[in-house]
């Protein structure tokens, strides 16, 4: 039995009703994985043009179709690699793959279970695929450890076995749901001289309406100066409100897993994922005050050029789709209803404490009694 | 009608049950004092020693109980000020309060709302009155803006009267639950030499067993090195887990409340009061490499000497309680069930970021277009 | 009488003869200077397209010509600005004017004193226009006071006399000279197909060898990835030795001078301009322990990209002349014998901490007792 | 032959005579060890309390004795440890050693050269001993590299060998010069009851001057809140201007030295100890904008309680000799005249950079390509 939290008695805070998401508080230590019928379908992701990569790619295929009977997709280029084509005892199992192309083949609603082999870009790929919900991912290094591929190759078939039968901790990450809105722009091209041969007067008028896009980011979105030498010049408005402008190189928008990639190298402290919270994080701000700050998962940001920015902006989400961001353009991000289950492989706490010292040194250092040395008497 | 956190369809994330309060996360636009019956004691918290404060306290205390018949609570050394017992105009007032003393009369099933005049320490103070629930508190600052204290005096009658009925906004500050445990200690001081005389033997032998202290924690525990020049040496551990060994003069836990305060000057970044989390930032780390880190509100952080540390170290609470700590014994710390629910000037997020620029001049600068100075053909 | 630093008797340091220039130290508070015979000619440098400075400009320039009889030197495009070309009180003092133009005309031999008019931009191009010995740059801000822009406008006659009859400090600002070595590149365009008409074979060769341009700057050389989004990959040489690598958004070579510029920004430790020294700071770097570090002014600084680099890298001096590097190319970076002698408006001293505070707010605080608020009894 | 820095010729700045030490930039690279007659007799510093010292102490003190026919001193104490006195074949070694006592003997005239066995605390007593000009000192880690013990003890002979010979390179360390000025207090201890049988009225008066200490600083003076939980409160002065108040935990003065001990440890960039620079770094200041910074060697740097101050502060000098602070009292600080000869395992720069990775892992890292994994068709 639970506690919830106790306000005083005679106290209820009340709620608006409100068209955000609205998410829990995990509780690091406890969130497992439950399939309700087992996994049939698999996608693999691999790390393309990284020939070390083939074998463990090859080996877990023959594992997941021959041992586990599962139906394996695979993205067509991967299996275009000529490695791959000229491989003749991966023939066989070769056809038994589902394929598809990214951007051309919608198989968002054919997958239960993903794996991916290479580094943390092969599971920033993956979330980029699934706009909608995402399957549980099972990442593995290959390498050294990545916050976001905490498995190594050792005893794959161990350990893969193991979370299809459910025995695996989970952690939900969160990611922000972007909307890039182009401000509506009227083009006209009016064609002077007529073409006379059909006395039509030619009045070509293109007239592009306001451009609507949608992201789903699992790890930033980065507005930046770009190639401009000029400093970004933007503001930040939260639920409506301008809360700050930006002046420098830019400004980071991240969630907790995000916290530990770009917004750490720009001074952000870092946040555990199941934080449910938002991180605004300056790059190289103006002013020396201007530390980053963390909000509720539950609120709207939005980011525009400052009426007065000389410059135009940048735009990128999990560091792809990079794009320009003129006077009039908003990005609005809130976090998505449909965050990322990504396997631990002990769990959510040690995972994340593991990859802090491994992948960034997390406050390794030599011991140390005195800071100038050593006490009085004791030189 | 509210949308949920959507999880892929084949998959239930199951929840251990597990023996923490049970956060929501708080929409921060959205919370509402609802007051079930209309409150009718009122305890009034004034700043000691601050004579600029008795004008508004007495003003504050005949409109409570005269316009508004409200019971007042005071503490008795506030009463006993000079100031207030020379005063003749307030003398019929003062007969109507009921006073109280610190430490010993529990006053803390008797309140129905607190108002605060004075510094963010007046909170602090209130907080500490209340183990566990905490009615709503309305704080005047009197002076400049504080974190903990929205309201100017302007026009407090009007002020007073809005939250009375309801029309106010509220920020759930979440507190920290501690518990110290002191080793228990078995201290044997035996009398050699046996006096003869009365044929008694004297075997004195003292029995400390461990003691165990309770606070409730607005802002934050410190753990430092003290009045030693030693660095402090301790070991935090999140769930049972060895995370981090604090080399350096210290380190702070804090509520997000908190990150605001001594945890800001140790370089932490700003947490909204909302954002169920508890951050840890080390004071003056060794290394270069020890970050702040926030983890979820559900974890339970334990704080110990190293086994190898060569001084002990000392631990305070908001400022307060200052006490030893030494080989064996723990502070353990959880998010606690009994938050402060304290009233808004206008929301939590506009009372947050006004108090971020005007009590950390957060992001205060000087416009400017260039770092260095301006563009090529523009200079 | 002064003293001289005091070693050990039986000890002498001896010096290796080396070919950097020497640098001594300045006291910030005692350069002064001085004229060996009264100046001349003198520079004005108008930040242009900005209508504000047109009238200052003019009055400064007929208080030269008119008032000091100096011979007044003008950038051509400044006088092309129409507001000046249409000014008929401004033509006569105009013709006394000798003009130049940027890149065509050198004039470094020809100025005794140079004035500024505008913003820290104005005093980066001074500096880019003399590429050996600076003369003394008195400069204006027009706005807000500048770390480049000490003085206002207000009695500028007063102010420009007391500098022309030698009253002023003085503060030395130490530039890097920089030499940009591109790799040599040999280009091969063979035109395969004979012009026969002179039945010569044209066999076009051009070998292009390795190109060596350099550059005196001011404030810093900035390597960083430009429009990629990959990492910077750099190497960073001392005296030949490599000392570190830099992984991140790329690294800023500055003066002191430029410690408060964009090194400011990315965290960097702010150096008052008289120290001899040279900083070197990361921009947002992938590892957490990467804290800007100051060399002595006499080293010899080198940046390549790192030989698995997979993207190239930009570089730009004073943000301006910004350009590729690739690999093989080298950037070599030194302490320039040619500092700018930057006229105070009081002195280096207080001259830089009144632009601390007012440029980027140092310190600019609330007061506050106590982190938490208050004491125990005094909340 | 050496290039000087060239300004332009016209110009030329003239110094004030000053009473302060001059100091010359040293080139990191060149400085060498020259005797003017071989050393003879040497200091041994070994640190106390320490077994696995003993061996190599004796060691050493045997070669230095027998093979170099070298006086050595130690400190009384040092030979009061039972291991050495109890040590039957060190004793004929130990009568020709000379001893003294610290406090009691000034031994500064009569050694040539200084050993120390231990950590960085070693070389930080050694410099306490000498107030005036310090002898050479090469310093050995015996466990990990320090920044002050450069050598490791393997072969050690060679290694002296070599130092003795003057083919060793030499890093002048500057020291601050800090001079204590406790205020004046008259303390009036008048006793009533005269003794009337000696006919004597006893009217003790005592009256303590301004009381005036000084100290030379290898790595810092600290000044902090001490025992106390509220910020400390200290104004600093330089050249007699009020250039900032500190409110926080306190503040720092270093030399190049100490700004990789404790400054480092409180955010400060780190500064080779050949810049001739003195380094201001806050304490956990309550300001967000309070960077530290770097000041010239050559100014006057004074501390003291705010006029506001509501509590003492605390001064220690290389974490020794802790003492008060009350209102009234001054802290002035200016570089020694006196730095330490601090001999180099290879030389400045390469000594630098080995102890900043190995005791601070400065920018030690994973190699990594994106900050959000890798580029869009790569991941």
């Amino acid at each position: 039995m639970q506690d919830t939290m106790k306000i005083f008695d005679n106290v209820k805070p009340r709620s608006f009703p409100r068209n955000t998401c609205q998410w829990h508080i995990q509780d690091p230590a406890s969130q497992l994985l439950t399939w309700n019928k087992p996994p049939k379908s698999v996608l693999v992701i691999k790390k393309v043009r990284d020939a070390s990569l083939l074998q463990p790619f090859k080996e877990l295929c023959v594992f997941l179709t021959e041992q586990k009977n599962m139906i394996v997709y695979v993205e067509k280029k991967v299996l275009e690699d000529p490695a791959i084509v000229n491989d003749e005892n991966f023939g066989p199992v070769k056809k038994k793959f589902c394929t598809f192309r990214e951007d051309f083949d919608d198989i968002s609603n054919q997958i239960d279970f993903i794996i991916c082999l290479g580094g943390d870009g092969t599971l920033l790929y993956a979330s980029s695929l699934f706009q909608d919900s995402v399957p549980p991912v099972m990442a593995f290094h290959l390498g050294s450890l990545g916050f976001l591929t905490p498995f190594s190759f050792d005893n794959f078939q161990t350990q893969v076995t193991q979370v299809i039968e459910g025995n695996a901790a989970l952690v939900l990450r969160s990611r922000l749901k972007v909307k890039v809105h182009k401000e509506h722009k009227e083009k006209k091209t009016i064609v002077q001289n007529g073409v006379e041969e059909n006395g039509l007067m030619v009045n070509q008028q293109e007239k592009e309406h306001g451009k609507l896009t949608k992201y789903q980011v699992l790890n930033e979105v980065v507005v930046d100066r770009g190639p401009s030498s000029y400093l970004s010049n933007v503001d930040v408005f939260l639920d409506g409100h301008l809360i700050t402008t930006v002046q420098g190189d830019g400004v980071i928008v991240s969630t907790p897993t995000g916290s530990t990639a770009y917004a750490a190298a720009a001074g952000a402290s870092m946040i555990h994922p199941n934080v449910p919270a938002i991180m605004i994080t300056p790059i190289c701000p103006h002013s020396l005050s201007f530390r980053p700050i963390v909000v509720p998962a539950g609120v709207e940001l939005k980011i525009m050029l400052s009426p007065d920015a000389r410059n135009t902006a940048w735009v990128s989400f999990d560091g792809r789709k990079r794009q320009e961001v003129c006077h009039g353009d908003s990005i609005s991000i809130t976090t998505s209803c449909y965050p990322v289950p990504s396997i631990c492989f002990r769990d959510p706490v040690n995972d994340w404490f593991d990859s802090l010292a491994e992948c960034l040194h997390w406050n390794v250092r030599k011991k140390q009694n005195h800071f100038t040395g050593d006490e009085e008497e004791e030189y």
